[in-house]
Protein backbone atom coordinates (compact mmCIF):
# COMPACT_ATOMS: atom_id res chain seq x y z
CA UNK A 1 0.00 0.00 0.00
CA UNK A 2 3.21 2.38 1.04
CA UNK A 3 4.41 1.55 -2.39
CA UNK A 4 1.02 2.20 -4.39
CA UNK A 5 1.42 5.90 -2.68
CA UNK A 6 4.91 6.63 -3.15
CA UNK A 7 4.89 7.15 0.26
CA UNK A 8 8.68 5.37 1.19
CA UNK A 9 9.90 9.00 0.17
CA UNK A 10 8.77 10.30 4.02
CA UNK A 11 9.52 7.19 5.77
CA UNK A 12 12.72 7.52 6.94
CA UNK A 13 13.59 5.74 10.55
CA UNK A 14 13.48 8.71 11.98
CA UNK A 15 9.69 10.03 10.62
CA UNK A 16 8.86 6.57 11.68
CA UNK A 17 9.73 6.79 15.05
CA UNK A 18 7.91 10.46 15.41
CA UNK A 19 4.73 8.68 14.05
CA UNK A 20 4.93 5.88 16.68
CA UNK A 21 5.38 8.63 19.80
CA UNK A 22 2.34 10.74 18.05
CA UNK A 23 0.21 7.61 17.62
CA UNK A 24 0.71 6.52 21.27
CA UNK A 25 -0.46 9.77 22.11
CA UNK A 26 -3.50 9.67 20.64
CA UNK A 27 -3.79 6.18 22.14
CA UNK A 28 -3.43 7.75 25.33
CA UNK A 29 -5.60 9.98 25.21
CA UNK A 30 -8.49 7.74 25.14
CA UNK A 31 -7.38 7.71 28.84
CA UNK A 32 -6.70 11.14 29.19
CA UNK A 33 -9.67 12.04 31.99
CA UNK A 34 -10.89 8.31 32.82
CA UNK A 35 -9.78 4.87 33.14
CA UNK A 36 -13.38 4.12 31.29
CA UNK A 37 -11.90 4.87 27.14
CA UNK A 38 -14.11 4.09 23.99
CA UNK A 39 -13.46 0.27 23.47
CA UNK A 40 -13.42 1.20 19.29
CA UNK A 41 -11.50 4.20 19.52
CA UNK A 42 -8.83 2.58 21.81
CA UNK A 43 -8.59 -0.08 18.91
CA UNK A 44 -8.51 2.10 16.48
CA UNK A 45 -5.23 4.24 18.28
CA UNK A 46 -3.81 0.45 18.47
CA UNK A 47 -3.95 -0.22 15.59
CA UNK A 48 -2.00 3.00 14.46
CA UNK A 49 0.85 2.64 16.67
CA UNK A 50 1.11 -1.02 15.60
CA UNK A 51 1.14 -0.40 11.94
CA UNK A 52 3.96 2.52 12.26
CA UNK A 53 5.69 -0.09 14.19
CA UNK A 54 5.39 -2.41 11.41
CA UNK A 55 6.67 -0.29 9.13
CA UNK A 56 9.69 0.99 11.00
CA UNK A 57 10.58 -2.65 11.47
CA UNK A 58 10.30 -3.06 8.03
CA UNK A 59 12.72 -0.09 7.46
CA UNK A 60 15.05 -1.80 9.66
CA UNK A 61 14.75 -4.68 7.81
CA UNK A 62 14.27 -6.36 10.84
CA UNK A 63 12.08 -9.10 11.94
CA UNK A 64 9.13 -7.82 14.55
CA UNK A 65 7.98 -10.96 16.25
CA UNK A 66 11.50 -11.90 16.60
CA UNK A 67 12.82 -9.00 18.10
CA UNK A 68 9.65 -8.97 20.51
CA UNK A 69 10.53 -12.58 21.57
CA UNK A 70 14.10 -11.86 21.95
CA UNK A 71 13.27 -8.75 24.36
CA UNK A 72 10.68 -11.40 26.30
CA UNK A 73 13.46 -13.56 27.11
CA UNK A 74 15.43 -10.95 28.44
CA UNK A 75 13.05 -9.89 30.29
CA UNK A 76 12.09 -13.14 32.30
CA UNK A 77 15.94 -12.88 33.24
CA UNK A 78 15.87 -9.29 34.87
CA UNK A 79 12.86 -10.18 36.55
CA UNK A 80 12.71 -13.20 38.02
CA UNK A 81 9.72 -14.93 39.62
CA UNK A 82 10.80 -15.24 42.75
CA UNK A 83 11.75 -11.84 43.31
CA UNK A 84 9.20 -10.07 40.93
CA UNK A 85 6.42 -11.76 41.70
CA UNK A 86 3.35 -9.16 42.89
CA UNK A 87 5.70 -6.36 42.61
CA UNK A 88 6.13 -3.53 39.80
CA UNK A 89 9.45 -2.32 40.79
CA UNK A 90 11.77 -1.64 38.68
CA UNK A 91 14.33 -4.29 38.34
CA UNK A 92 17.43 -2.40 39.16
CA UNK A 93 15.71 -1.83 42.45
CA UNK A 94 14.85 -5.27 43.28
CA UNK B 1 5.18 -14.13 31.80
CA UNK B 2 2.88 -11.78 33.14
CA UNK B 3 0.92 -14.37 35.13
CA UNK B 4 3.78 -15.69 36.66
CA UNK B 5 4.49 -12.91 38.13
CA UNK B 6 0.96 -11.40 39.15
CA UNK B 7 1.40 -8.59 37.07
CA UNK B 8 -2.06 -8.65 35.28
CA UNK B 9 -3.08 -6.26 38.24
CA UNK B 10 -1.07 -3.22 37.51
CA UNK B 11 -1.72 -3.70 33.64
CA UNK B 12 -5.27 -1.50 33.55
CA UNK B 13 -6.02 -0.55 29.96
CA UNK B 14 -4.95 2.97 30.87
CA UNK B 15 -1.72 2.06 32.68
CA UNK B 16 -1.17 -0.07 29.47
CA UNK B 17 -1.86 3.14 27.16
CA UNK B 18 0.75 4.98 29.67
CA UNK B 19 3.32 2.01 28.82
CA UNK B 20 2.99 2.36 25.00
CA UNK B 21 3.53 6.24 25.30
CA UNK B 22 6.67 5.95 27.61
CA UNK B 23 8.32 3.18 25.73
CA UNK B 24 7.41 5.69 22.23
CA UNK B 25 9.13 8.17 24.01
CA UNK B 26 12.13 6.07 24.61
CA UNK B 27 11.71 5.17 21.04
CA UNK B 28 11.92 8.22 19.68
CA UNK B 29 15.01 9.30 22.01
CA UNK B 30 17.43 7.23 19.86
CA UNK B 31 16.89 9.91 17.07
CA UNK B 32 16.62 12.93 19.81
CA UNK B 33 19.32 14.89 17.90
CA UNK B 34 20.28 12.97 14.91
CA UNK B 35 18.50 11.02 12.23
CA UNK B 36 21.46 7.95 12.56
CA UNK B 37 20.36 6.11 15.96
CA UNK B 38 22.07 2.89 17.40
CA UNK B 39 20.17 0.57 15.52
CA UNK B 40 20.16 -2.66 18.29
CA UNK B 41 18.96 0.25 20.71
CA UNK B 42 16.19 0.97 18.30
CA UNK B 43 15.10 -2.81 18.14
CA UNK B 44 15.07 -2.84 22.01
CA UNK B 45 12.93 -0.31 22.46
CA UNK B 46 10.82 -1.20 19.29
CA UNK B 47 10.63 -4.56 21.25
CA UNK B 48 9.48 -2.77 24.14
CA UNK B 49 6.78 -0.40 22.27
CA UNK B 50 5.01 -3.72 20.49
CA UNK B 51 5.43 -5.74 23.63
CA UNK B 52 3.29 -3.12 25.65
CA UNK B 53 0.50 -3.06 22.53
CA UNK B 54 0.41 -7.03 22.52
CA UNK B 55 -0.58 -6.70 26.50
CA UNK B 56 -3.09 -3.74 25.91
CA UNK B 57 -5.00 -5.84 22.84
CA UNK B 58 -4.43 -9.01 25.33
CA UNK B 59 -6.11 -6.94 27.90
CA UNK B 60 -9.08 -5.57 25.57
CA UNK B 61 -9.62 -8.80 23.85
CA UNK B 62 -8.88 -7.95 20.75
CA UNK B 63 -6.74 -9.68 17.73
CA UNK B 64 -4.05 -7.53 16.76
CA UNK B 65 -3.18 -8.49 13.74
CA UNK B 66 -7.05 -8.00 12.69
CA UNK B 67 -7.30 -4.84 13.57
CA UNK B 68 -4.29 -3.53 11.54
CA UNK B 69 -5.69 -4.96 9.09
CA UNK B 70 -8.82 -3.56 9.47
CA UNK B 71 -7.46 0.00 9.55
CA UNK B 72 -5.20 -0.74 6.97
CA UNK B 73 -8.29 -1.29 4.65
CA UNK B 74 -9.92 2.16 5.64
CA UNK B 75 -6.68 3.79 5.23
CA UNK B 76 -6.76 2.85 1.92
CA UNK B 77 -10.22 4.10 1.02
CA UNK B 78 -9.31 7.74 2.72
CA UNK B 79 -6.60 7.66 0.48
CA UNK B 80 -6.94 6.82 -2.86
CA UNK B 81 -4.08 5.66 -4.99
CA UNK B 82 -4.64 8.59 -7.41
CA UNK B 83 -4.71 11.50 -5.20
CA UNK B 84 -2.19 10.77 -2.34
CA UNK B 85 0.48 9.44 -4.78
CA UNK B 86 3.86 11.07 -3.44
CA UNK B 87 2.10 13.36 -1.06
CA UNK B 88 2.35 13.30 2.73
CA UNK B 89 -1.00 16.07 3.21
CA UNK B 90 -3.42 14.49 5.58
CA UNK B 91 -6.73 12.64 4.12
CA UNK B 92 -9.17 15.75 4.83
CA UNK B 93 -6.78 18.25 3.18
CA UNK B 94 -6.67 16.06 -0.28
CA UNK C 1 24.43 27.95 28.69
CA UNK C 2 23.48 26.38 25.65
CA UNK C 3 25.44 28.62 23.32
CA UNK C 4 29.06 28.54 25.99
CA UNK C 5 28.49 24.63 24.96
CA UNK C 6 27.80 25.33 21.14
CA UNK C 7 24.37 23.00 21.51
CA UNK C 8 22.37 25.59 18.91
CA UNK C 9 23.88 23.45 16.15
CA UNK C 10 21.34 20.49 17.39
CA UNK C 11 18.43 22.46 18.46
CA UNK C 12 16.29 22.36 15.34
CA UNK C 13 12.89 23.08 15.80
CA UNK C 14 12.30 19.58 15.22
CA UNK C 15 14.93 18.26 17.34
CA UNK C 16 13.35 20.32 20.34
CA UNK C 17 9.82 18.94 19.63
CA UNK C 18 10.68 15.59 19.51
CA UNK C 19 12.86 16.23 23.20
CA UNK C 20 9.60 17.69 24.70
CA UNK C 21 7.90 14.21 23.73
CA UNK C 22 11.07 12.56 24.98
CA UNK C 23 10.78 14.21 28.27
CA UNK C 24 7.25 14.32 28.42
CA UNK C 25 7.61 10.38 28.21
CA UNK C 26 9.84 10.63 31.35
CA UNK C 27 7.42 12.74 33.26
CA UNK C 28 4.84 10.24 32.46
CA UNK C 29 7.05 7.51 33.51
CA UNK C 30 6.67 8.90 37.14
CA UNK C 31 2.74 7.68 37.33
CA UNK C 32 3.65 4.54 35.06
CA UNK C 33 1.77 2.35 37.49
CA UNK C 34 0.87 4.17 39.92
CA UNK C 35 -1.06 7.83 40.67
CA UNK C 36 1.31 8.35 43.61
CA UNK C 37 4.54 9.34 41.81
CA UNK C 38 7.97 10.22 44.02
CA UNK C 39 7.99 14.54 44.39
CA UNK C 40 11.02 15.38 43.63
CA UNK C 41 11.24 13.29 40.34
CA UNK C 42 8.08 14.44 39.29
CA UNK C 43 9.51 18.04 39.38
CA UNK C 44 12.96 16.85 37.85
CA UNK C 45 10.97 15.65 34.82
CA UNK C 46 8.73 18.39 34.47
CA UNK C 47 11.48 20.97 34.60
CA UNK C 48 13.02 18.93 31.64
CA UNK C 49 9.62 19.38 29.87
CA UNK C 50 9.25 22.74 30.21
CA UNK C 51 13.10 23.55 29.95
CA UNK C 52 12.93 21.92 26.06
CA UNK C 53 9.73 24.58 25.64
CA UNK C 54 11.47 27.57 26.35
CA UNK C 55 14.45 26.69 24.20
CA UNK C 56 11.54 26.19 21.48
CA UNK C 57 10.04 29.26 21.72
CA UNK C 58 13.11 30.80 22.03
CA UNK C 59 14.03 29.00 18.80
CA UNK C 60 10.64 29.81 16.76
CA UNK C 61 11.33 33.80 18.18
CA UNK C 62 7.75 33.37 20.20
CA UNK C 63 7.10 34.77 23.91
CA UNK C 64 6.12 31.77 25.50
CA UNK C 65 4.12 33.54 28.49
CA UNK C 66 2.31 35.72 25.67
CA UNK C 67 0.90 32.25 23.59
CA UNK C 68 -0.08 30.56 26.94
CA UNK C 69 -2.35 33.47 27.38
CA UNK C 70 -3.27 33.94 24.04
CA UNK C 71 -4.78 30.11 23.96
CA UNK C 72 -6.28 30.36 27.33
CA UNK C 73 -8.49 33.15 26.34
CA UNK C 74 -9.42 31.17 23.13
CA UNK C 75 -10.00 28.44 25.70
CA UNK C 76 -12.15 30.41 27.35
CA UNK C 77 -14.52 31.07 24.82
CA UNK C 78 -14.49 27.23 23.33
CA UNK C 79 -15.42 26.19 26.68
CA UNK C 80 -18.84 28.84 28.06
CA UNK C 81 -18.44 28.26 31.73
CA UNK C 82 -22.61 27.53 31.77
CA UNK C 83 -21.62 24.50 29.44
CA UNK C 84 -18.60 23.33 30.86
CA UNK C 85 -18.94 23.42 34.48
CA UNK C 86 -18.07 20.05 35.71
CA UNK C 87 -17.79 18.32 32.43
CA UNK C 88 -14.27 16.69 30.74
CA UNK C 89 -16.23 16.63 27.08
CA UNK C 90 -14.12 17.92 24.39
CA UNK C 91 -15.65 20.91 23.54
CA UNK C 92 -17.05 19.71 19.79
CA UNK C 93 -19.25 17.28 21.69
CA UNK C 94 -20.48 19.64 24.37
CA UNK D 1 -10.35 29.92 34.39
CA UNK D 2 -10.45 26.00 35.65
CA UNK D 3 -12.12 27.05 39.23
CA UNK D 4 -14.57 28.59 37.41
CA UNK D 5 -15.80 25.31 35.03
CA UNK D 6 -15.31 22.98 38.26
CA UNK D 7 -12.43 21.73 36.26
CA UNK D 8 -9.84 20.98 39.39
CA UNK D 9 -11.76 17.46 39.63
CA UNK D 10 -10.13 15.79 36.77
CA UNK D 11 -6.97 17.67 37.09
CA UNK D 12 -5.22 14.64 39.02
CA UNK D 13 -1.02 15.02 38.62
CA UNK D 14 -1.51 11.74 36.98
CA UNK D 15 -3.68 13.32 34.39
CA UNK D 16 -2.16 15.96 34.12
CA UNK D 17 1.23 14.51 33.28
CA UNK D 18 -0.87 12.60 30.57
CA UNK D 19 -2.24 15.57 29.30
CA UNK D 20 1.13 16.73 28.79
CA UNK D 21 2.30 13.79 26.89
CA UNK D 22 -0.50 14.12 24.92
CA UNK D 23 0.34 17.86 24.17
CA UNK D 24 3.75 17.03 23.15
CA UNK D 25 2.73 14.04 20.72
CA UNK D 26 0.40 17.21 19.13
CA UNK D 27 3.59 19.13 19.31
CA UNK D 28 5.47 16.56 17.42
CA UNK D 29 3.22 15.52 14.81
CA UNK D 30 3.76 19.26 13.64
CA UNK D 31 6.95 18.20 12.45
CA UNK D 32 5.64 14.60 11.56
CA UNK D 33 7.02 14.31 7.82
CA UNK D 34 9.35 17.28 7.48
CA UNK D 35 11.38 19.92 9.61
CA UNK D 36 8.89 22.84 8.36
CA UNK D 37 6.30 23.23 10.40
CA UNK D 38 3.55 25.26 10.59
CA UNK D 39 4.61 28.21 12.67
CA UNK D 40 1.30 29.61 14.26
CA UNK D 41 0.29 25.46 14.70
CA UNK D 42 3.54 24.67 16.16
CA UNK D 43 3.04 28.07 18.64
CA UNK D 44 -0.47 26.48 19.94
CA UNK D 45 0.55 23.22 20.33
CA UNK D 46 3.57 24.73 22.70
CA UNK D 47 0.80 26.75 24.14
CA UNK D 48 -1.11 23.59 25.38
CA UNK D 49 1.92 22.03 26.51
CA UNK D 50 3.05 24.28 28.88
CA UNK D 51 -0.05 25.37 29.48
CA UNK D 52 -0.63 21.59 31.04
CA UNK D 53 2.62 22.24 32.73
CA UNK D 54 1.55 24.92 34.67
CA UNK D 55 -1.63 23.21 35.68
CA UNK D 56 0.60 20.24 36.94
CA UNK D 57 3.08 23.07 38.42
CA UNK D 58 -0.34 24.16 40.58
CA UNK D 59 -0.91 21.04 41.29
CA UNK D 60 2.12 19.68 42.99
CA UNK D 61 2.22 23.32 44.76
CA UNK D 62 5.59 24.01 43.38
CA UNK D 63 7.44 27.34 41.61
CA UNK D 64 7.69 26.36 38.06
CA UNK D 65 10.32 29.19 36.99
CA UNK D 66 12.17 27.99 40.56
CA UNK D 67 12.68 24.50 39.46
CA UNK D 68 13.57 25.17 36.13
CA UNK D 69 16.42 27.33 36.62
CA UNK D 70 17.23 24.62 39.58
CA UNK D 71 17.65 22.08 36.54
CA UNK D 72 19.71 24.32 34.73
CA UNK D 73 22.04 24.40 37.79
CA UNK D 74 22.30 20.89 37.66
CA UNK D 75 22.74 20.45 34.19
CA UNK D 76 25.65 22.95 33.84
CA UNK D 77 26.88 21.12 36.33
CA UNK D 78 26.95 17.68 34.35
CA UNK D 79 27.79 19.24 31.32
CA UNK D 80 31.06 21.32 32.12
CA UNK D 81 31.90 23.62 28.65
CA UNK D 82 35.19 22.09 28.05
CA UNK D 83 33.60 18.49 27.82
CA UNK D 84 30.48 19.40 25.96
CA UNK D 85 31.03 21.92 23.37
CA UNK D 86 30.15 21.22 20.52
CA UNK D 87 28.56 17.48 21.35
CA UNK D 88 25.25 16.06 21.84
CA UNK D 89 27.15 12.91 23.74
CA UNK D 90 24.93 12.24 27.22
CA UNK D 91 26.56 12.99 30.35
CA UNK D 92 27.24 9.58 31.25
CA UNK D 93 29.43 8.93 28.36
CA UNK D 94 31.46 11.94 28.10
Amino acid sequence: MRDERDWGQFHSAANLAKSVAIEAGELLECFQWSEDADHERVEQELADVVTYCILLADKLDVDLDAIVMAKLQSTRRKYPVDKAKGRSTKYDAL
